[in-house]
């Protein structure tokens, strides 16, 4: 159960809800997700994210996909399920199947365990990383 | 400084230098990095760890750019030295530049936040989450 | 459902009574919650722990507010449900509102995204930094 | 050594030297740091950030010092060097000595291990947790 | 509810089948868990992860009661529900009870703390701490 | 760089000094590391820490090698330098070599990938997960 009590859309301020209104235009939301409405009890707070999050996922170098993979991904790391279970929605939304989630999972997989060997074994980047790349590195 | 001696190429056994030389060619690096030469104080881990990044990192649904941006992602939300600074290299001579990983750096904090929101407030995802999402959703 | 069989009270030896009396003594409750019922299936680490949290609960220099905000906080980036739900009961007990929790909320989630940022770009602090804090910076 | 090559105030967009003109003010600080040089190879992500930061550390309910303590706290769960170090200094400015540092370090480490026995004990908090709270709970 | 549709035995390929029943005879299992039956819905991940567990939980110079404890350690630090549950299950059935569970929180909580305490002081190992174990450290 | 000044036993109170002294006795070095240095800062926070070490490494059922597996274990996890590099000399002089090591980084690794593995498809333990394990489970 929430620990506040969610702003519903009919008894928020004009303010919140000019928000609210923007995030379902945005967000192509019919309405917007208990995430906002516990976000709107502390209304500076509400219009803080929004704005962030609005610049993270306006288009850009990385399209909207590759975003939402990437949310999926930090919230495996992070172990929010709020955050996998309503980013997997939406990344099925935009046609991400089984076969690319499952290898969503074993990239995060590896490079998690990738980090407690780097931790284990306490490794510095060489300095001449780059130069161990060999000239066709790049080329796929 | 490294908590093992690492394992050299010309100190190596042939069990060692045959996944040694398959690293080179499949990862495209000149020399295997420091990472591979500490796991190689126990072979039967540096086998394992190998194999398993070989399927993870097999060409695939996504391309090789976007799995090195997760890579990086890992990294950042693990708190992984090693990992940011070798993914970021290799990421660069795919053609990530300043720009991309602002953008990058942009998502994954975001999100991050979320996930910090999502505990602080003791989300549950709503059941009809997906219903939430509107017809066109995924149309960008 | 727990992972092992809570110690009630009527059941509990002489010693842990003993520590669940001062439990409820000090930190104000009718009955140990399950987390201390849970913990007493191994008398000892009980003991150690409650020794530990009464040191650090005790008056001191930060006022009891501030402890359970901070109590909070932890729970927060933990990612732990029991932390945030009980401290949060806490913590309003001793005044804390929606909008306070909304501004705890958004310093946590700030600084979350500060450590991606520091890790993401390799950040090592300068030696000068204090240099770089004006001489009115602790003024408010 | 930095991901990126930071953007020194000299050559930097009029953009980016309103936002570093902001941050000095605000944050009181002679010149900006590190941090800020290299959020700026990324314009919207420096703005993004910065906007955001400005809101939670507005003045509120919470006082700087409280705000910068709940900033050390952050980083030393997220493990974030940069954080620590840089906090510390501030919250030194405003106040801090290391007997206050002592009284918080003992808490976030006592609560950090709570977050461990609630893991592995599984714990779920009990329906009626605010009714285990004494009416004088809030009372100090 | 799992993100994805879990594949029973039934409906299984021929090469999922056969990982099954692998498995079942290595883990000691009459059905296989939850937990491959999601990983099956990208196969190449199932035995990508099955191959790399095998290998970790060979006999080896660790045995396994000592390798499940570590295994729950993980799970405890990782803030990860199911694998704290599935691996108490597995660890009583080598004899694990209340009071070594107890010990092991305890040892878990404790090194939690240190972790801690090292990122809140910044502390770098002395160049000499070998040095400061006594000769008779590593008698008991 | 310490975010505080080290208390040296010739500048320590008889109170930190008798702690210092119980800790080369216990923890068998010649002198006591930065480690306890620093938590001196706060003497209460020293007396707190160390007796909750002391009762989590008194002898019990888990032998000390394997208490020190476990602390490397959490210290990887964690990601906290000092912790990893000390609890391996000490490990090493109680017999850990580079194969036990290896075995043990093995064993965290994959233990770490289930977790984000268990994330990423939400699992909840089956009501009848004891039932999945055959009767010969615990027999090695």
């Amino acid at each position: 159960m929430p620990t506040v009590k969610m702003v519903e859309y009919d008894d928020a301020s004009p303010e919140v809800r000019a928000i609210y209104d923007e995030i379902k235009s945005v967000r192509k939301m019919t309405e917007v997700s208990t995430f906002y409405k516990v976000l709107a009890t502390n209304p500076a707070g509400l219009s803080r994210y929004w704005e962030s999050l609005k610049v993270a996922m306006a288009p850009g170098r990385l399209d909207l996909l590759t975003k939402e993979l990437i949310a999926i991904a930090v919230g495996i790391v992070e172990g929010c399920d709020y955050c996998v279970d309503s980013h997997v929605a939406i990344a099925r939304r935009l046609g991400m199947d089984d076969e690319i989630l499952g290898e969503l999972v074993s990239v995060i997989s590896v490079f998690s365990e990738a980090a407690r060997i780097s931790t284990a074994y306490q490794l510095k980047l060489e300095e001449n990383f780059d130069g161990l790349l060999s000239s066709t590195a790049g080329s796929s």
